[in-house]
């Protein structure tokens, strides 16, 4: 058997997004529900996705772990696992971990790009790991099933992450630095330490990260996870494409800002390129996993390792936790 | 003129209270109101205060500059300056420091025990200084007025908010720690540095901050602060006594463990002595600090010293932002 998954999608969801995402094959999304919201607003988000799965029931449903995947494969839908960016709806309070996770969280970002409660985020001077709140969550993290993600972490967070949880972490968006050296990318030793531990990485298609951005190609795209996979071993990489299709440029402003600054962040953009970047032409949505499955090919890849690389590796890594 | 203030006090709040500081002779006292409530909870607290307000309002009022200590002192009543000892009520928002200081807040600790979104606090592994979104919280504090008050943070985070913010900071509530070795209390070099950049220190009372805790001496007390008059401006040295009357120990508890942790932490207690020390029999309340003024003059200090001590310091600090 083998699946099709895409580890980090962040849509502004509609009928037609869930449409493209079964002529995709996608047979499960890790989709972010919330980035900075604190529970009451996680709350009503999930409010919100009752009625998007109601509505879609056709199309989609709620995944709470892998056999839903199997489910998803057979009933030709798409099985949707929530995920947050950042850990603000546990606020300051480690029972809310528990709560969350039956709530249906799946991944959950000990950091987005600043510091939180818990670890030290890319975007900051200094990082100084993990905290003292930040191990109670990992624990409980572990205790309940939820998987720790340091895609928007600082090095010396994640590395701490990583040997602090008994089980393995992920990394479900970002690229490595030595193909694109962007804040969000990840160094070469801290993938083998990932790889090593057991911990899934999974590749990112938004332009920020991608070697000459819009413009970069499939073959670059795939040449860089044939060089990943002499860092990594294969089985631990995957597709978290953090597509953000069909959002109003107000989206990423809120991203990169919340409410911490009163002066404008443009984060991986610029005052000339603040909103969200063009698609390269050969992933403007999950459709181009097909175009990736041709590339992994062509650059060498077996056909189990493609097909790993494209959802099997997520699927067992779902079936791990 | 000569004022008494102590710049720090959280307890159990009762007529009581407010008699046995009128009868020391109190003109103002900086109250913490809220530890690690978030912006609801705060706005309940303070309307408790308005009521604590109506109910005693031959005793105390609100305080919210320096004028309202010289109405204090000609009315024969406590102003109430409120303070709080997490960043936790402007959430992750900057704009709530204007709120809050709209509210009355007059004093903010960046951080308690703990890594805030703000800074580091002293109990933590690793200090990683004053974050992005505290650098903007700090510039925001300067621009509405409110005190960023370090008592309970680590070295490096005290060091970058002097350095960051263009008013004086204040550490409420801490001792020098050549006296006395505690996590909580400050480094000869961070004094110093404290007290060139125009910062007040508010001498603790608080048994685990003092030299063989509740057995100290006055005597012991008052030769420490004669030392620490070489270190700092004798005129950036003032009392916050950390006074926690009539608290039940359930209270410390919560101070000490919030809702962050699933195992109990003991902070500067023990597992055999986890509750609020026994204040040492000079300083029972607010009423020792005629102890303190006749201590202060027995090590040598002036009618003039030991009144700036006790309360003219902070009154000129208050009166500076």
């Amino acid at each position: 058997m083998n699946y099709k998954i895409d580890n980090l999608q962040y849509c502004n969801w509609s009928r037609k997004i869930f449409e493209i995402n079964r002529s995709a094959g996608l047979d499960a999304v890790h989709v972010t529900i919330v980035y900075h919201e604190d529970f009451d607003e996680l709350q009503l988000e999930i409010k919100k996705w009752e009625k998007i799965f109601n509505d879609n029931s056709d199309l989609i449903f709620p995944g709470k772990n892998f056999k839903d995947i199997d489910k998803a494969n057979k009933e030709n839908k798409t099985a949707i696992f929530f995920g947050f960016q950042n850990c603000s709806p546990i606020e300051d309070d480690i029972k809310l971990v528990e709560t969350v996770h039956q709530l249906g969280c799946r991944f959950m970002q000990l950091t987005y790009n600043n510091q939180s409660l818990l670890a030290t985020g890319c975007y900051e001077k200094v990082d100084s790991g993990v905290t003292n709140f930040g191990r109670e969550v990992i624990r409980e993290m572990n205790r309940v099933g939820l998987v720790v993600d340091m895609s928007h972490s600082a090095e010396k967070s994640t590395l701490d992450a990583i040997e602090l949880s008994d089980k393995p972490i992920a990394i479900t968006h970002a690229n490595p630095s030595f193909w694109h050296a962007a804040k969000r990318n990840k160094s070469s030793d801290l993938l083998k330490i990932l790889s090593d531990s057991g911990g899934m990485l999974g590749l990112s298609l938004y332009p920020h990260h991608l070697k000459n951005n819009s413009n970069c190609t499939l073959e670059s795209f795939c040449e860089m996870i044939a060089k990943t996979a002499e860092i990594m071993d294969v089985t631990k990489i995957g597709i978290g494409s953090d597509l953000c299709l069909d959002h109003p440029d107000t989206v990423v402003e809120w991203m990169r800002n919340g409410s911490w600054s009163k002066s404008k962040n443009y984060g991986e953009g610029s005052k000339n390129n603040p909103g969200f970047p063009k698609q390269p032409d050969w992933f403007l949505d999950a459709r181009g996993f097909s175009n990736i499955e041709k590339g992994l090919k062509e650059v060498g890849f077996s056909d189990a390792e493609t097909h790993g690389i494209l959802g099997n590796n997520w699927y067992n890594f779902y079936k791990s936790i």
